[in-house]
């Protein structure tokens, strides 16, 4: 039994049950074939950040794929009296049929823009939804989190500790590789390295050290075990007093007799700052400026960025709980909207959902997405929203303007235009284009680069443009007062 | 294919590196069969509340019983070159051995007290450290939370809606199933009903009336399809002027003449208070006394207490990302340490976690947990940890007192004395003993119900006491100031 790989789980019954209703519903009212458009997009970036990175399409692309529905699952559905023999039988042979265009992972993105777009069967689009949000919600938050935690530790290491305080296995295992896609260098959490070839950390617990006769003791017997990568907990009993006497003590009569350097000590309590400038100065003395310290404990960014300011000499950052669960805010609210239906002639019919919060008004049409960079610093300038068909040719100026003010306008001129959003799946079958975690790690810090230091802020952050098209905005503005009439205010 | 039972993964490899570090360190260092106890016990209770709930051992049994590593998982753990072959062996044929000590799903816990013991081979005790936290950390966080906004909404329905900003898979399956526990009477996730029974529940969101031609001829089909569960979203254009009167007009023109009543209208969006007390009185109005009014958007606990407060007319609340991510507190902070290392003779040596946060001192030895309750009233007193083989007598009064302020004793009498935890796992064997989840909902009802209202408060609860039995105090005491004088302070 040992030698087989380990089987995957089949999430198609992970969707919400009014999804399966309004199917249900759609099948008797003749919509069973109707061919709609759903775009997600987000309307907040947590923590008040200027930009979130997109992450977690590769799980939505699994799942997709994975799509089936068992005979349990039917007898399940069945069992309700709630649904016709026909629209089972149309469960029990599902084909996914869709178009799905997405952002690719490892991309900066921004309010109000779609982010994935689903073209089919309104049954088989409104099956994902579940899905669809949760995967990409999930890791967009911790990919963000993960990008403004390695922003704070200025080129420090920053290691993903999480999975126990993790929502779920999946919260650990998946979030982990969204905080390597944000920048972290990688985790403790063991499975993640052979699934996804994320580096797998770790050293020791405080339990070593309690279970040896004596910290001493402890630290000899991992030196000799590891001597090519020895790092020790020193806070155990006492960081100064103990760990780092009891460590140096160790170097010295275990590594250095055979040739070997210190790795680092790790101060997981206390009062890290103080105690790393401390311990810092026992090191250098005793001649091991090359031994780092690595801090853990609850960290996040705001304290990383605090300690860094008041001088602590810290290496690497091991961050937990407050990265694994995205603490601050550990919401990310993207939705899935109705953006247009097809007639029977295949005309697209807008559509569009009013809201008394302004904020809540969804943008209608079959969309295309697109970012300008400027030529000469390679800068991203602004997203702009247009029809799907709408082309945006860089060798003209372009004039950009706030869909909300639309006075604020500017002319753009010496840029390059790039259609954001990439064809995932045509006609239901899977087209996109394998990349490896290491691929979209990489890319995610070149395109976090192309952002303006104003965007990059931890505090008041500069709005970065997201305008829509003036054929769009036109046809939004139309069906906002068309509604708005309708309902007789 | 479609006729298989689906499989299920296994989570073996999700265990933090350094208990594979550490472990093959333990083999080298002759601690191979080391017996040990580890404790699991948290801190903090989520929200500032009075008591936390109890739940995830279910999926604690399922993890321990599935533990295997596959080839593939050696081979990957051999690529590293960090660990001996002999225990790579030892894992190749893992076989559990511990025994497994854990309080029931459903009961309220308290900081401080051990709602997990494990006591077995530390290599072993150490592996499950990862997942034994994780999945307790996640479902005890989600269920206290469904609880406290379940006590918020005063007997009326709270159904789990928020898988698509889960984080994860899991934190959607498992927060769903936590929920349950705590008092949720349903959920949107619909792989759950199946999976463990949790009732599944929906009916439309706003793109089911968005794709029909008008927002009548929506709640039109939709009434036809599902007259005996018809319940309609009204906040897709305008509440009171258009969602409440198609609604009524549904329902007076489509379900009475076929002698079906409503089921009810959900409001997702606006000043829910007000536009519940103004549609309230429009069915009312139309002779829909018994229509119920649902309200769902971002809602918690103090939402729903101020809504209710203000006097809405709501029967029940779809309740979403702020209760399956614990919005106000993603992070239940469960620890596991080393209490206890039996040595050569079988004598259980108490092991202690010294630190400069007093809170963070670990209480060691392998213990006993009771919890006292009023004869009369049937409410819970005080729980007391003892040495694991002290028994309370409650046939005779018993002094407990406050094990940081010892000045504060009382004398307890008339009392009955339970313990708190039973074994669920012997030499590595599963006896735990089976529930369905329908009567550890039952039991967390009854179980909160024994606590006084001082402790189920939300803000400024009364601090239950969870107090140590006079000789684990003196150990306790004695061993602090052992180690602190030999750290010199």
């Amino acid at each position: 039994m040992t030698n087989q790989k380990k089987p995957s789980r089949n999430l198609t019954m992970l969707t919400d049950f009014y999804e399966i209703t309004m199917s249900n519903g759609y099948f008797s009212n003749g919509y069973r074939d109707t061919v709609v458009y759903f775009d997600m997009f987000f309307r907040h970036i947590p923590d008040d950040g200027g930009f979130a990175i997109m992450a977690g399409v590769q799980q939505l692309i699994d799942y997709i794929k994975d799509l089936e529905f068992t005979d349990d699952d039917i007898a399940y559905l069945e069992s309700t009296h709630m649904f016709q023999k026909e629209f089972l039988e149309y469960l029990r042979n599902f084909q996914f049929a869709c178009d799905v265009w997405a952002i690719p992972e490892g991309t900066p993105i921004f309010p109000g823009e779609p982010i994935v777009t689903v073209r089919g069967p309104v049954i088989q689009a409104q099956l994902i939804e579940t899905m669809l949000l949760l995967t990409i919600n999930h890791q967009s938050m911790i990919a963000t989190k993960a990008n403004r935690i390695v922003r704070a530790a200025q080129g420090r290491a920053v290691m993903e500790f999480g999975s126990r305080r993790a929502q779920g296995a999946d919260g650990a295992i998946y979030g982990a590789r969204a905080a390597y896609i944000g920048g972290c260098c990688g985790t403790a959490c063991t499975i993640c390295a052979p699934d996804f070839g994320v580096p797998a950390l770790g050293t020791m617990a405080h339990s070593w050290v309690q279970l040896f006769d004596s910290e001493l003791d402890a630290f000899r017997a991992y030196a000799r075990e590891y001597p090519s990568n020895c790092t020790l907990l020193v806070d155990t009993f006492n960081v100064l007093k103990s760990g780092v006497p009891n460590a140096i003590k160790v170097f010295q009569e275990e590594l250095l007799p055979r040739g070997y350097r210190p790795a680092g000590i790790r101060i997981d309590s206390g009062d890290i700052t103080y105690l790393s400038r401390k311990a810092r100065k026992m090191l250098d003395e005793a001649g091991f400026p090359d031994c780092k310290i690595c801090a853990s404990n609850s960290l996040d960014e705001y304290i990383i960025r605090d300690m860094l300011m008041q001088g602590a000499k810290v290496d690497s950052f091991g961050v937990g709980e407050r990265l694994i669960t995205s603490g601050s805010e550990p919401v990310f609210g993207g939705v899935y909207k109705l953006a247009g239906v097809e007639d029977a002639n295949g005309n697209i019919i807008p559509k569009i959902k009013i809201s008394e919060n302004v904020a809540k008004i969804t943008t209608p049409c079959f969309k295309g997405l697109w970012r300008l960079f400027d030529r000469d610093t390679g800068k991203a300038i602004a997203d702009v929203v247009t029809l799907h068909d709408e082309v945006i040719d860089d060798s003209q100026p372009y004039e950009i303007f706030d869909p909300e003010h639309i006075w604020k306008r500017k002319m753009v001129t010496n840029f390059r235009a790039v259609k954001l959003r990439k064809k995932i799946f045509e006609h239901g079958q899977c087209i996109a284009e394998e990349r490896t975690l290491e691929e979209i790690k990489r890319y995610c810090a070149e395109q976090v680069d192309t952002l303006w230091e104003e965007v990059t802020r931890f505090e008041n952050p500069h709005q970065y443009y997201v305008d829509l098209s003036p054929a769009l905005w036109d046809i939004k503005n139309r069906m906002i007062e068309e509604n708005t009439a309708l309902s007789q205010r």
